[in-house]
């Protein structure tokens, strides 16, 4: 797919008469184009694709990555906070996988540094996959059709959570939405938004909203408190990033989420506590801005945002190897 | 993926020397080959095949027709019963999706006649998906991505649970496994299988397990007692035919399940009670047929049905079509 999604691109250049070189903007704006991804090791990719979906890495054998974040929705779960072992709830709304290699950090609180670090947390967390992690490097070593391709790329054929979070992690690099409308536009392609769209971001970048939401991702390249000119009221037990830093002013401080894929990314803040675009503007405005957005206003930034929906990855579904008889069971009743 | 199915059986057969028809057995055997699908209606399996990855049809928003019946794994969920609407505990064994197109009825008892009518099911079930009709018709009409879709398809922009059944039941009958090694065998390749393969098919035809686990998919043309020589013992609720029939004689009367890919099915029987291919064995032979298989037998009949592994379709992960804000949202903890 990503030949095509840069012949398009090139497609819509060349179609307005605009020159560019290397996928890069020819605007001078804060945001740049979503670059295609180029896979240099598709065995680790594809290895990490199985993991990702394999259910066999949560104790239950319901639970992979992919369930809270859904690869066919917009890299979520379309949930306030997410279902996890026993059903039991995640104390915040799951982001999109989708551009997260473009995060400075992982998590809401930013408390692991990339992917890898970050995949082995939910495979652990009690309220996600709930998996020890000797427990899920033992299940992957059991099953033949995972050793082989360990061996092949790893060079022999020992399974490690390290190994395992890498493949992920490389996988999840590859999960970049390129060829938004918006990003036409950012190419050169005067005719990818229409007016209304044109107006919303002038807005978004006049009014500062582009100070927090910049840089590829509209997003990820800060942590900034929930709340700047007034409180935000939440019932979410989540405090952000002084569980990292331990520092007081870092209480409600969040990382900023990307705005690629909003359209698809719903509901909104780290407690989902915003169902609709309309909701989430109007409550930025006045939160972090100072600002009590007009019907009118709030519906130019929607347009535009809605101009953020990349072309997510077409993906093949992958045949994940058979457990053998000495692989041990998942025990969602337990 | 067909045409290379079919290039792959076409090569097989005349690298073996033997000419075949249309796909047709070679060989006089109870036992034919899984025939490739030939996809008459692509739109409406292509909606199919998104309406069985949408979580959005249950209540929760996380269980789709792909949880317990994953085209990941064996199109089951190779759990003992499966895991539904707030972690509740189904009260059979997932069947396999695959081939189930060939299959006499549905479910375990039989009680749907076919593929569409079994679908609705589950989406209903409070074990399950716990999504009444109405509401998961809602979802699904509300969503602009999906109402094109049925108007393509069936000529207006009507959603019916009807319609969302017949599109899941033509997507699942393209779901058929073929070219197995041992349709390769049947198809006319000595070579296919080994000489213990073949010891062990011997032994299933001669021993009579071949008189329920026949035609293409080695089962689902008949509903037999469960412990035939000798009671079954189980601490499953579930009674068999009798609760579709009401007749005492169908009490603990399955359906035969199909053999093919039972490789990847485990856990095996209704209840989910056998764990590996060798106890399965072990207990058909004895409650079954009254014989005290050997370990040898057991061996090579396990060898056998390891050769019953066919084909998984390639299946393009589907994108689904966003909701919109009135789309009713799910609700997993209420």
């Amino acid at each position: 797919m990503r030949p095509i999604f840069q012949i398009t691109a090139l497609a819509a250049c060349l179609l307005s008469g605009t020159a560019f070189a290397n996928g890069s903007s020819v605007r001078n704006e804060p945001i740049s184009p979503i670059q295609p991804i180029q896979i240099t090791e598709p065995a680790k990719v594809e290895l990490g694709k199985q993991l990702f979906f394999d259910p066999r890495l949560s104790m239950s054998g319901v639970i992979s990555c992919n369930t809270c974040h859904n690869l066919s929705l917009g890299g979520t779960d379309n949930l306030k906070t997410s279902v996890g072992h026993r059903w039991r709830s995640g104390p915040v709304n799951s982001p999109t996988v989708f551009n997260s290699s473009l995060s400075i950090a992982q998590f809401w609180d930013g408390r692991a540094a990339d992917l890898q670090e970050q995949a082995a947390g939910p495979i652990k967390a009690d309220v996600e996959m709930a998996m020890p992690h000797t427990l899920a490097v033992g299940v992957i070593q059991s099953i033949p059709g995972y050793r082989s391709q360990f061996a092949a790329i790893y060079n022999d054929e020992q399974v490690s959570l390290n190994r395992i979070t890498d493949a992920i992690a490389r996988f999840e690099e590859t999960l970049v939405t390129p060829n938004s409308r918006f990003d036409q536009w950012l190419l050169g392609d005067d005719t990818a938004i229409s007016a209304q769209e044109l107006a919303g971001y002038q807005l978004f970048k006049s009014h500062g909203c582009v100070a927090c939401h910049n840089g590829p991702a509209l997003g990820g390249t800060s942590f900034q408190k929930m709340g700047i000119i007034e409180p935000y009221n939440s019932s979410s037990p989540a405090q952000g990033r002084i569980a990292v830093t331990g520092k007081d002013a870092d209480r409600f401080s969040f990382k900023v989420p990307t705005l690629r894929n909003v359209e698809l990314t719903y509901p909104y803040f780290h407690d989902g506590e915003a169902e609709t675009l309309a909701e989430a503007v109007a409550i930025m405005g006045k939160l972090q801005l100072g600002r009590n957005y007009s019907d009118q206003e709030i519906e130019d930034i929607v347009a535009f945002l809605n101009t953020l929906t990349g072309d997510r990855p077409a993906i093949e579904l992958p045949l994940l190897p058979a457990s053998v008889d000495g692989t041990h069971r998942p025990e969602p009743f337990k």
